[in-house]
């Protein structure tokens, strides 16, 4: 079982860039502002915008499923008004909600939110929970600079995004941190503003107290955490000036991604964090879609790394490839080995002693997908991978 | 010989920022601004604030010359105007030049240039030249943004910059790509805005063409190039998209510093980076201070980790530690091993062929400390280091 857990919808079919066209190019005059019923993509459409992209790659690579949210670059939260995010952000996720239930076991929704700069993060919660409740979103991905690269938004530390932390807590999922398109010259989208915002976010939560008042919050910070294992020691080092705890202990709330492109990037990442804080992604089909011409092989297939990197035992692998997800993401619902949903219930004889009772079967959560809750994986199954 | 090429006087006498204060409150109050005379530092000061700090660190780590700046987060280009830019560049300069004139061959001198917000940076040019001609300054430090973190300026391929370029290439100065405070509450100084300059400024020349217009401009990257050479294959595949050179040709006019304060990040940049493209340093006393409670030694103590890597041969640490820096600051000043100044004059029948054949012997510059080109440095000593 090989979990990805960040892949967007970047292989879309033209008519949702349209459709985008049109309502930016309507911003301020609402009359002529198409409608989302307006956007017309038919099942079809969308099987033929991802079986031959990311379902080829996925069964190429052994990928079981890809946790699937809006594309990135998209989300583009500077543009226009917190109207104007409101409707885009929800004709997006009705997407990749579609895809999630086109192929039931291979792609698990994570939605975008509504976010626009200079407005309160607390608008965002209804979107949140209509993704989550109604169309299945295990995560959520979160913006830390809406303003698209002049970075205007006040840090993840702050009051104001509680009400988000709130709602997640409450929906038991998790966010990727992860920012959109730079409208900032100085800023590259893909090779500096992502990189960057990656940064940014974990100095943040190592300045500030987050975790302090929402103990069970969890954030995934993705391409490999920005330059900060790079950086490790700097940041234990800036820890100790700040009198702050050491930044292992973030990590009992904060997982990073493995979308680092190069073998010796994976090898710093494994040697550096532990394998309980790493999530298996590639972010494929992303910023990198080329193929190595030192290896031959995709930058982007990141299992090739994650198997050859001698930091990860094979008892690592199985958490980094699977089981951390199964534990950030409670909501995921895991596929059977022949990629169908699985009903899981255990005998709960197999739980003894002080560990949970309640924690089998299926739990609606006013959810269309049922959900299993499987916070002892290594009871319920095989060992994974390998 | 070690040449560590990132130093800063962030140990300067209390009365330097009492007299900055003292300039940022009359801001707008020109009557009440301190003059560049009102500061009072003796050399005592300058020697008390020196030998118990960098030098009996230096001296401990076996680091035989630093090249010292000043401090970076205290150049604040945000704040004021380009006149007050100026003037505190202009004490800011003269301050370190004091200190490599107190400690020959201890200290080489590199300099801030008064940059400022929306300012053209052709304003810089009269210091610069100033720094380098009069004050032995044998490179710059340049801020890619200085407005503190608002990300304002253009990037560096912008021809705005093109005027201090062409001034460290006819002075044969190189710049260290380097920001100050950030005044943006989203980005802490060292632990975020730091790397992510870094981060940006490489991005920003992998997406221009600055080096086929100057091709003997070197330029420092330093913090050992913040996110980089972590996310090599993805700048390699970002390079591809673009449809740039490899990043690889970059690093003939860029060079990375190993500020990087844990052993597997060196360890990293070393099979990464090639080693002609890495300079020794380590930013101290700068924003990791502390000692690692895991090994004993401090932070910044990178010599360690540059000694224990498997990544560099001999050869190669030669080169990091000291070759590399001969080549990228022309104008440095070696010691020879009593640690004073070296006037170095070689027979012209070592030198055949296509060698070139007008290097040797000290050529002003109007430098006030003698200059001596040492390009074919690997003929003219023993092998250094080790």
């Amino acid at each position: 079982m090989i979990i990805d857990c960040h892949g967007h919808f970047t292989t879309a079919p033209p008519q949702l860039s349209a459709w985008r066209d049109r309502q930016v190019a309507a911003i301020g005059d609402p009359v002529n502002a198409p409608r989302p019923e307006d956007l017309a993509i038919s099942d079809d459409d969308l099987r033929e915008s991802i079986e031959p992209h990311q379902l080829r790659l996925m069964k190429e690579r052994g990928t079981d499923l890809t946790i699937f949210s809006p594309r990135a670059s998209f989300m583009a939260h500077h543009i226009g008004d917190a109207d104007v995010s409101r409707v885009w952000a929800r004709v997006c996720n009705d997407l990749v909600h579609r895809v999630s239930t086109l192929f039931p076991g291979r792609f698990a929704m994570g939605a975008m939110l509504p976010q626009s700069p200079g407005v309160d993060p607390a608008t965002c919660v209804p979107e949140l929970r209509r993704a989550v409740e109604q169309l299945g979103a295990v995560t959520v991905n979160l913006n830390p600079d809406p303003s698209g690269g002049r970075w205007t938004a006040p840090p993840l530390t702050d009051r104001s995004w509680y009400p988000v932390y709130e709602a997640m807590v409450e929906l038991d999922v998790p966010a990727m941190v992860h920012v959109s398109t730079s409208c900032n010259p100085a800023f590259h989208t893909t090779g500096a503003h992502y990189l960057n915002a990656d940064t940014t976010a974990f100095m943040q939560l190592l300045q500030g107290d987050l975790f302090a008042d929402f103990p069970d919050l969890r954030l995934v910070i993705p391409h490999g955490g920005g330059a900060v294992p790079y950086h490790w020691g700097r940041f234990r080092g800036l820890a100790m000036a700040l009198g702050r705890p050491d930044p292992m202990t973030l990590l009992d709330n904060v997982s990073f991604d493995t979308c680092v492109y190069h073998q010796p990037g994976i090898d710093l990442l494994t040697s550096v964090v532990p394998s309980r804080a790493l999530l298996f992604a590639s972010e494929m089909i992303g910023a990198v879609r080329d193929v190595d011409p030192d290896t031959g092989h995709h930058f982007d297939d990141t299992r090739r790394y994650v198997d050859a990197t001698p930091g990860l035992s094979p008892a690592d692998r199985t958490a980094v490839y699977a089981t951390n997800a199964e534990r950030v993401y409670p909501r995921l619902q895991l596929p059977d080995s022949c990629g169908q949903p699985q009903q899981v219930t255990l005998p709960e004889t197999r739980f003894t002693g002080d560990q949970q009772s309640a924690l089998i079967g299926p739990d609606d959560h006013r959810n269309p997908l049922k959900r299993v809750v499987l916070t002892h994986t290594l009871h319920l199954r095989p060992p994974l991978g390998e």
